[in-house]
């Protein structure tokens, strides 16, 4: 179908993921082997078999911009596994870079590791070591705490190269994207703004709204008062609460703008502090302001 | 909340049904006497009590541009209640023009009559002596048959005033409007554009499309080869179909777009082939193309 961009008729940049966490996420329909995994899909039980080559391989059919090497996703807290698994994802990578033919797209290695520091330390060195186009952070928000996640994230902050975009996969909430920026990471991905959206709640830099809620029926003022996006310059927290009362489609789309909209000023406003040389003082600020 | 205007954001003309039609359709819920309509609500159960006065009173509170008299639209097939509900109507009608408190707000009387020649000539006689922005026609689209439909359609288009718009309510298809305009009417209302959309079903110049069918799975073509919609302009037949298989809002959005621009293309056709002089070359035309 021409690819992606293309297909989807979007000529921004787009990033695909290598398929080893959506793998890791079916979990008891896997099965690990050195060469590659097996799976059955979720959707229609089909078998399918994919190795780091393949994993390449469509992704390059795909025709995104920024490919992710194929890697092993595990439980964070199983030591054994996670080491073994982390060695499995380091040679997977390497079988990535070699099976890349297109000159084109940015292939991104990923750390893993669990949430132990002495492999976090060892998988960032490693990963860097293969001096790609940039480096993901693999493995968290997956189940271990916040605390536990700010500590791998300073880890690799020390070893993996500042000239590279770093991209913390999975996350998530504005707060979690302050702590990652306050970490070095750079990028991030997340269903979060449109899965909240579908779910009725929006994302303010105070906290979450419930747009179901009762109390919003006659509430005349945008979501966010200092929000700049086409929800809240042209609609009452009333108006979208009254959409999603009558199941309209456009409470879905208009909440879905007004989170992106959140995450990508949040993004903007960090950029500009840490040009101005103020960025922890505009983190505490921000996270202060938090429900 | 400041009139339906602010409330959508929406600065075009909107018009709104005075809850007659709406009533009808709640069948065994509604208990119709003289004065007004007693009916219980499907969403919650609740009594409420509509009257001429009421309607107008709620419609001049939404603050629409085209306001609609209270009317009792009835079985066409029953030719007793049918006359009995025709001459309540036209009472209701009368109240309605005097119930008027607002004169920024155009006032449409409603001719009913079922599908009896002499009922519609009636009532379109004297919905026209009462001298209104505009007149309409109700109690069609409502399971009598096409031909019955144009019968009635060609009664009214003898009596109604030529200088003052005719708004046919409910109708419909792209053959429909076809049929209405050809009948001397300039105003169709109808769900059937963003209803067909929610149930995947594209409408097009020879007819409707199930976007949801196998066949579309690789169909790089748009849904319509000569639609210059912002869905025609940018995405495939196999990408509208991806979107529904995944079951992503946007599918509807996307169909939605080209429905309604479908139905708006085909009108501006009519208007400029009116202008033209060739609109029954042009109608021939059109109806000969669909399936």
């Amino acid at each position: 179908m021409g690819g992606l961009h293309k297909f989807m008729s979007w000529d921004r940049p787009i990033l695909t993921d290598s398929g080893g966490f959506q793998v890791f996420s079916l979990s008891d329909m896997r099965k690990v082997d050195e060469d590659g995994v097996t799976f059955k899909s979720h959707l229609d039980g089909a078998t399918h078999r994919f190795t780091p080559e393949r994993s390449i391989a469509i992704q390059e059919n795909l025709g995104s911009d920024i490919i992710m090497a194929f890697d092993e996703c595990a439980d964070p807290y199983d030591r054994d596994y996670i080491e073994s698994a982390m060695h499995r994802t380091h040679r997977w990578a390497e079988r990535c870079k070699a099976a890349q033919t297109r000159d084109d797209q940015a292939l991104f290695g990923i750390v893993q590791g669990g949430i132990f520091p002495e492999l976090r330390e060892q998988s960032a060195e490693f990963i860097s070591s293969l001096d790609l186009p940039g480096n993901a952070i693999g493995g968290l928000s997956v189940g271990e705490t916040k605390p536990e996640m700010h500590a791998m994230l300073e880890i690799v902050d020390q070893i993996l190269p500042e000239n590279k975009p770093r991209y913390l996969m999975g996350v998530g909430t504005p707060q979690d994207l302050v702590e990652g920026v306050r970490r070095g990471v750079d990028i991030f991905d997340c269903v979060l703004p449109t899965r909240l959206a579908r779910h009725s709640a929006a994302m303010t830099d105070s906290g979450r709204l419930n747009m179901m809620n009762a109390k919003f029926a006659r509430d005349e003022r945008p979501i966010s008062g200092h929000c700049d996006c086409y929800t809240c310059q042209n609609y009452s927290r009333a108006y979208i609460r009254h959409l999603i009362q009558t199941k309209e489609m456009l409470a879905g789309t208009l909440l879905s703008i007004h989170n992106i909209h959140t995450l990508l000023s949040l993004v903007r406003r960090m950029r500009q502090a840490i040009q101005d040389s103020r960025f922890d003082e505009f983190a505490a600020q921000y996270l202060a302001n938090f429900d």
